[in-house]
C-alpha cells in the first residue's frame, strides 16, 4: 500500500472536490484598467479543516499552490452546520499552467471536464493579455458565465436567503 | 489519454464524493427480529442528475452496484438549490465484500479512511451473524455512532430545520 498521491487519485480527488473558478473583482480604484471588473483565477480545493493534512499532500504532489484556513464562525452563529475550512488555492499563471500541463494526459469524467476545458482557455487568453481589449474581455465573461454552469444557473440567492435568514 | 477510469481514479474519488453509510431500519413489523432497529449497510455516492455517466462507469468499473434517481423537487419547491440527484449504491453484503477486496490495497487519505474501516468492521460483524445477540449488537451500534462522525456530531437539524423552514 503506496501511502502516496499518485495523479490519477489526484484526478479523482478534483473530479469531486476541485473548483475551476475565475472571480471578477471590483475595478473602482484601479484607474488604470478601462473595464468594471478584473478577472482573476483561482484552482480551489474546499475541505474541512479536519482534512487539511490531505491539502498538505497534495500541496507536496504538485509542488506549487497555499493553504489557506477559513472561519465558518458567522454560519454557526446562524444556526448552521459548518466545521471550519481549510482551502487549498493556486492564484498565479504560472502555476497555473503548471496544473494544465499536469492535467493535460489524464481524461476528466464528470462535468468538470468542461470546466477544466473553459477555465485553461480564459487563462491562456489573459496570459495573452485579451483582458485588456473590449473584444477579447467580453469573450472572457462570457466564458465565465458558462463555468460551472449548473450551480449558477441553479441557484437563486434572494429567494434562498430569504428562508435561510427569516426569523 | 486513457478514457477508462482506473483504480486509483475511482479512490481519488471516493475519497470526495463516495460514502460508507449503515442505516437502522426500524423493525416494528418485524417481530422475528429482538431489537428495535436494524443495521443496514451501503457504499453510495450521491451526484447530480448530470453527471449520471460517471455512475455508469464506475458500475462498469466495478461490476455491480445500482444507480437510481432521486427527485428532489421537494427542495426546489421550497426556494433550495437542489438539482435532481443519480445515487450510486451498493447494498447487498457480497458485493460489499468485492469492494473491500477492491479497496484493501489502496490507501485513502481524508478521513474518509476511518468511515472504510468501520465499515467494513461493521459488514464483518453482521456476516458473523453479530447483530442478532445483544452485545454484538450493542457494539456495532456503537460502531456506527463513530462513522462519518464529524458530519454528525456538527449537525444540529432541530435547529437547522427552524431556520429553514421559518415562513
Amino acid at each position: 500500500m503506496e501511502n502516496k498521491i499518485t495523479k490519477d487519485w489526484f484526478v479523482g480527488f478534483i473530479e469531486g472536490e476541485g473548483n475551476f473558478h475565475v472571480g471578477l473583482s471590483n475595478t473602482k480604484n484601479n484607474p488604470g484598467y478601462p473595464f468594471d471588473t478584473y478577472p482573476f483565477l483561482q484552482f480551489r480545493i474546499f475541505l474541512r479543516e479536519d482534512d487539511e493534512e490531505v491539502l498538505q499532500l497534495i500541496k507536496e504532489f504538485l509542488g506549487f499552490g497555499n493553504i489557506y484556513k477559513k472561519s465558518l464562525k458567522y454560519n454557526r452563529d446562524r444556526g448552521f452546520k459548518a466545521m471550519d475550512q481549510c482551502n487549498f488555492v493556486v492564484g498565479n499563471s504560472k502555476d497555473l499552467l503548471k496544473l494544465k500541463d499536469i492535467l493535460s494526459d489524464s481524461c476528466l469524467f464528470t462535468k468538470k471536464k468542461k470546466d477544466r476545458k473553459l477555465f485553461f482557455k480564459i487563462l491562456d487568453m489573459k496570459i495573452e493579455k485579451k483582458h485588456l481589449n473590449e473584444e477579447g474581455y467580453r469573450e472572457m465573461l462570457s466564458l465565465i458565465g458558462g463555468l460551472n454552469s449548473g450551480e449558477r444557473g441553479n441557484f437563486k440567492p434572494g429567494n434562498n436567503r430569504k428562508l435561510y435568514f427569516a426569523k
